[in-house]
């Protein structure tokens, strides 16, 4: 996608093979900076810093990681413990498994001196392969929100909009102030949780492919965006992304999306995952599963765009079953955005001495998920196994 | 309740009559001020900047508004004028509307000069009614607790604890870190939603008074507190009230709570309202509609503690009558926290450009609602009419 012009991509390898350059997503909305990785450590870090993050991106950046341990050592003990170490940085999306299991498959048998060569090509490979995948769910995607727009042309008339009040915020007076959000009624609103976009990716995105690719046809489509808290990757990465393409989106709290499907502001759900179980079970950024159960109480679709890198077959109970992250209660606490004079800076928002919790992601039961998104088309959660079955 | 051994209300006239003080809630946690209102615009400004805030405090503040008002002008006009522009300040609770119409009712029949002393002691009158309800709600919210603890004790086991992660936050290396949770199993959680603590009220609080009680009866209570995006009333007052009281509490963000319902972590919900219907629809700050449809995905008890003048005997369907205010998107864009260095600031966390919506309640319908806790006992949403029949 281009950024001021320039085509990017999240991730890419210098020229010679002694690096790895990615965007800092830690830095984003507030600044634009890249960061070149000479090593598996420093991509390591990366990864658990979330510098990188978004289940595709994190698999393409943890085949980067061998393809670098590979040209320091080559030996098979460093290969092994490359890999273990990188399945360690991140406990839940399963595509950082997949990656390291396949560079893994296609070094092994090889000896020390072929390795190096052969980890930076499957790397690329992968990354490739991500890019096209992608492309094919916006395609798909496309014609499900197609469909969707046909079907809400033939419904008629809109609940109407809630009460404007004046009202400041003690934080409100500062300089570069936000606009109230404008939604007519001709517009398709779909619903979007943490960032599936781009950036998420190696390019395109997954549950921001569809939009892209719908905005692109021109259709109408506005997004709201859920800040996804503790991290905020909605409210900066996504609404970031949206907003350099020109998609017009309104940013809202996690708290705002049941209360918009109750008065019928939201037609539609996307989301990504981190893993997707055989049986549908859909686990993704914390607060997912909320949004799904008031998707189903107001008859609201809920879609999630699923790589099949990102199912793990093995899997049949995704709440029982996956590894839920639970990360640093800094992330609770410490919140990071610009101050009124452009500086970004750091704030801590809970009372000296209160302590927090920080599970990263959820379960979602197949049972709400109206259909999930894959490169290879549309198919309700049961129906994951057959449309892979070959 | 007490703030550093000193017993506090949160609103209280000054003995002159020239002015009534509160304690200045966007200042909170970080920084403990009182303000001296002197004036109907001032009593206004404070409701609508949300100095005051929670809908008992906010009917408390808005008598004394009228008193104010009458100490300047205690003409026909001016009580009008002032009911009027009180009424408009804060459009969903409907507790202001109550103590508005209680202070009219007694102050329109009397002779102008007889108005100042009477509108005194009517919100005086009201604090301490205020006062002697919201005991009562802890009282019976008490023996609720008491028999879930119960119960709790006749099952058995609990699901184990999610996998901890070394992990970073780029904002997490400064000084005064939150700390990990900890919630051994013999704890009853409760989980609340935004602050409808004794800063919500003039004292005790609604849904928290239940916890106060229960907690100074020896249970061992702990409270999952909502952070409760935008204003993070959750994570800066509750939190704040309920360390400084000694409660065992942990903050999460406002998606954490499905997930930890789903995995048997949450043994009640309690939340304040703004505004509940005669049919037990219940109007409480936004996001509390989501929290219902978890406990209900798992049959987690909720509970909403409600003193009587918070009930809307005129309203039978609370999505669809309630007007639910809008507020500004500056809440949204624009955090207060504490720099490393102490000092209090505010970040925007949006990109430049991006616009934000921010609807500041939701409503739970009924169906959801296990009980409603009030002065006079606890019954089922169907039952309120009935308990309040005389």
């Amino acid at each position: 996608m281009k950024i001021d012009d320039i085509e990017y991509r999240t991730i890419w390898p210098s020229a010679d093979r002694s690096s790895v350059e990615i965007i800092d997503q830690t830095a984003l909305p507030h600044a634009f900076k890249t960061r070149r990785l000479e090593t598996l450590a420093s991509v390591i870090d990366a990864i658990k810093t979330m510098q990188v993050r978004g289940a595709p991106l994190i698999g393409a950046a943890a085949a980067y990681g061998i393809a670098l341990a590979m040209s320091e050592d080559a030996s098979d003990h460093n290969l092994q413990q490359a890999a273990q170490r990188l399945v360690a940085s991140r406990p839940t999306a399963v595509n950082l498994h997949w990656a390291v299991e396949r560079v893994l498959a296609k070094l092994e048998g090889l000896p020390a001196m072929q390795r190096n060569e052969v980890a930076w090509k499957e790397a690329a490979a992968i990354c490739e392969e991500d890019v096209r995948i992608n492309q094919a769910i916006g395609k798909h995607g496309l014609k499900l929100i197609e469909l969707q727009v046909e079907l809400q042309k033939r419904k008629q008339g809109e609940t109407p909009g809630a009460q404007q009040e004046d009202s400041a915020s003690e934080c409100g007076q500062a300089a570069g102030t936000a606009q109230p959000s404008q939604t007519p009624k001709t517009q398709f609103n779909i619903l979007t949780h943490c960032n599936a976009g781009w950036l998420a990716t190696v390019n395109w995105g997954t549950a921001l492919a569809p939009i892209y690719a719908a905005h692109d046809a021109g259709l109408h489509i506005h997004v709201w965006v859920d800040e996804t808290r503790p991290r905020n990757q909605g409210g900066s990465l996504t609404a970031w992304e949206l907003g350099s393409h020109g998609v017009p989106h309104t940013v809202i709290t996690d708290n705002a999306g049941g209360h918009l499907m109750q008065h019928g502001k939201v037609d539609m759900i996307i989301v990504g995952a981190d893993r997707v179980t055989r049986t549908g079970d859909v686990c993704n950024k914390i607060g997912t599963y909320l949004k799904a159960l008031a998707a189903f109480d107001n008859d609201v679709p809920f879609y999630v765009a699923v790589p099949s890198p990102t199912i793990d077959w093995s899997i049949e109970n995704g709440t029982e079953e996956i590894p839920i992250e639970e990360r640093s209660p800094d992330e609770v606490a410490w919140i990071q955005g610009r101050l009124a004079s452009g500086e970004v800076a750091c704030v801590n928002v809970l009372p000296a001495g209160s302590s927090a919790a920080n599970p990263a992601f959820d379960v979602t039961p197949a049972r709400l998920v109206t259909g999930i998104i894959t490169e290879r088309g549309v198919c309700r959660p049961a129906d994951l196994i057959s449309l892979f079955k070959d």
